[in-house]
């Protein structure tokens, strides 16, 4: 009964600031960082490891589709090759902040369309775990339950971190509902964070109300909706009331 | 008396592909990988440092200005906050290809625009010079002697290894000529190849004809000029017949 | 019995060259310029009109999705909003270049992988096809018959132009054999000249050896395959020969 | 007895936003709108003219170098034929937008470190502004006063509008105080209202107290400071309590 939470950290861009990383950062166990491809710049990223770093979160790379202009929300066709290069080239920056401030990167967690893209397609997956496995340390590769990456990464041999959201609806068979659909998101802080506490039992709810499995090594806190400060305190507090303390992932994922 | 013999190399861009790669690599020492930013690609740089390990040649990163379009042989006004976490992105996105080839990262010789600027320019050297530092792994920092960037690198206490360029004239007080002056490059492949062979020695000849002191660790033989091949190859056997043997900076810079 | 030649020019950026314009040019009567997002720079662009000019060449827009890194050979999923700004921009860019050098632009020929979605994706066909009407000035929009894009325009009252390819096999029923499977490219240049032959009669081979019915009023020339300028040259002195001359589109597509 | 209030407007790109536009836009009489190379993207630029129009808000180019990363604040050293290109393919994207919704360009106004470069730096200034003749449209060049880009202008003959800055001190010479210094910065509204006031009596007040004489046809009401939608209202308001209404420039400038 341990679970980790992360967040998207990092994406602010030269004149340009976004999301909510102050606020969040501190209640989260392990932070995302951009790599400057969606987002995140040489600077963003050695301030955003600086500060995760002193508020004891852990860090992990956020490697993207190269489209600042659409910020990799936007699915490309890329190749195998072309996703295992793009991953290692994000990654290889980002650990040069990492281990500059001390860091020991954890994790690897696609961003945007190139995570949606790949829950489903195969090709795309085992790049990027092999820009993963290419990359060494150990990291710990992040996905959706039942996805292809994750797929790919067991078969290559990667540590896994199972993610589950808060503030996402579920269907029930334990895919997320479209962001299209009416209900699809939850904005209420109570219940998201009732919520997670229901996965780190391994219980979800589906939209229908049944009752579902939700299998999750860790949890996303959107950093970039409103109110996502106080989401992610509501989130923690709510765990630490239950008895259940967020550790970062790589502290329990074998 | 030994020396190194460096090139650019990789820098082809998606479709684009520029310079002679495979014509001088067989012939140099260390090869200086663009990192994306004036040129290079993910993929290109997975390619540069897997057929320059398959060759003996030593890989080093070649940082640049975020200028793509003007190739990195545009000066911009930089801060030394941004220069020191340019550089530490750029070689971090090198280095993870150059483990994952099992190539350990020779030097850094900073690329065009950013490498003449830093002739003269203190703080931008300071910069540089850290996020050289700041990357670990007792890199080799390339620069023109009497740079401020070699005064730079050696305060914080880097390798360095100072510069010549067989195919450039030289002043009388070891600087280069202009670009544009008339004489300031030599195309003559057997020229080249005895000026080189005379900075084993410390010997140089101005363009006054006066003989000059020279320190040279490495020589810089350009992969873009025509003829780049014949002249990289002409400048090894000379070296070769007068029995120097060249060899990667990282074996003699202490 | 007329037809224009058509072939993609000006994808040059900064420091990068490729293609064969100068070989290619000369026999063409329109020339698709690049406008900066998967090749061409502000300078190649200004450039690429005047020598079009000073052939005789007419001029149109090759816009593409945002990806130089891709050379705008991969799809992305934009919304028919942005391809419509997207479409929009990079029209004005060229004409501002084009009306500077006295030149009209003709036509709009979106490149690649927009080119190939916008084939069978109506909404994104509907967004290319409102940048073009946007943009005024009459432009021809060239597509694929019998593609979303040709209807997108017709629906929408602009000028088309039907494009087929000499050096591309044919299906039975129109569509062009993929670059993939055997066969599907000609490279003798007395072939693609006797294909486009027919093409100005109506009349097509497929692949299977049947002959089809292929409406074309341009033909499309590639300059980046290799023998570029040799297959466009006897193209147009096949055509030549048998009293068919090569016409911009813009004088004869009402 | 009249002037123009200019602001620059659609910075903002893809998922990041930046300035003040709506508060800003329904007090000024002249937008500035940022052309994709600094900050803006099409979709940005279209919904921006879109604005400037229904508010009666005249519609300009605010070109810049190739900076996003810096947001076009660092300058680069370009060649005057690079400047001319750039200025011409970013008026021409520009106006394909404003054409596009029926609107006239009326001005450029370079932005940024470009904007700053031209003030002393002739070759630079001569490529800006013959990349604004090239344009065509009969455009208004802004820029400050006594600089080397109003003379450049002026040789090519175009029109030109003098700028003015109410919350930037004046050197006793009609300089601009560095951004540096203390008190470079004014930002009390009614102290800004009352020099803007002054301006269009031709008077400005040196950082020293003298007394200096201002020659302004517009004058710049930065977007991006705090309170800048409050500042902006009370130049306006003070304006026209003195019996000045602001009127964009293209209106009066001969």
């Amino acid at each position: 009964m341990t679970i980790d939470l992360n967040s998207d950290m990092g994406e602010s861009y030269g004149a340009y600031t976004i999301g909510a990383d102050e606020e969040v950062l501190r209640w989260v166990t392990s932070a995302n960082v951009a790599c400057g491809w969606h987002g995140g710049d040489p600077s963003v990223m050695r301030r955003t490891v600086g500060r995760a770093k002193s508020l004891g979160v852990a860090v992990g790379a956020h490697p993207s589709y190269p489209d600042l202009l659409g910020f990799g929300r936007r699915v490309m066709q890329i190749t195998r090759q072309e996703a295992r290069d793009y991953v290692l080239y994000q990654i290889g920056a980002l650990r040069a902040f990492a281990e500059a401030l001390g860091v020991r990167l954890q994790h690897v967690k696609p961003h945007g369309a190139i995570y949606n893209a790949a829950v489903t397609d195969r090709e795309l997956s085992l790049g990027i775990a092999e820009g993963v496995a290419d990359a060494g340390g150990n990291l710990i590769l992040v996905g959706l339950p039942g996805s292809e990456i994750l797929r790919a990464g067991r078969e290559i041999g990667l540590r896994l971190a199972r993610e589950a959201f808060g503030d996402r609806a579920y269907n029930e068979d334990g895919t997320l509902v479209s962001r299209r659909l009416p209900g699809s998101l939850i904005t209420d802080p109570d219940a998201v964070a009732e919520r997670v506490l229901g996965f780190t039992r391994g219980v979800g709810t589906a939209i229908t109300g049944k009752a579902i499995r939700i299998e999750a090594d860790t949890v996303c806190l959107h950093g970039d909706t409103p109110g996502a400060g106080r989401i992610a305190r509501r989130v923690r507090e709510r765990l630490e009331a239950a008895g259940v303390t967020p550790r970062p992932m790589g502290e329990f994922i074998r």
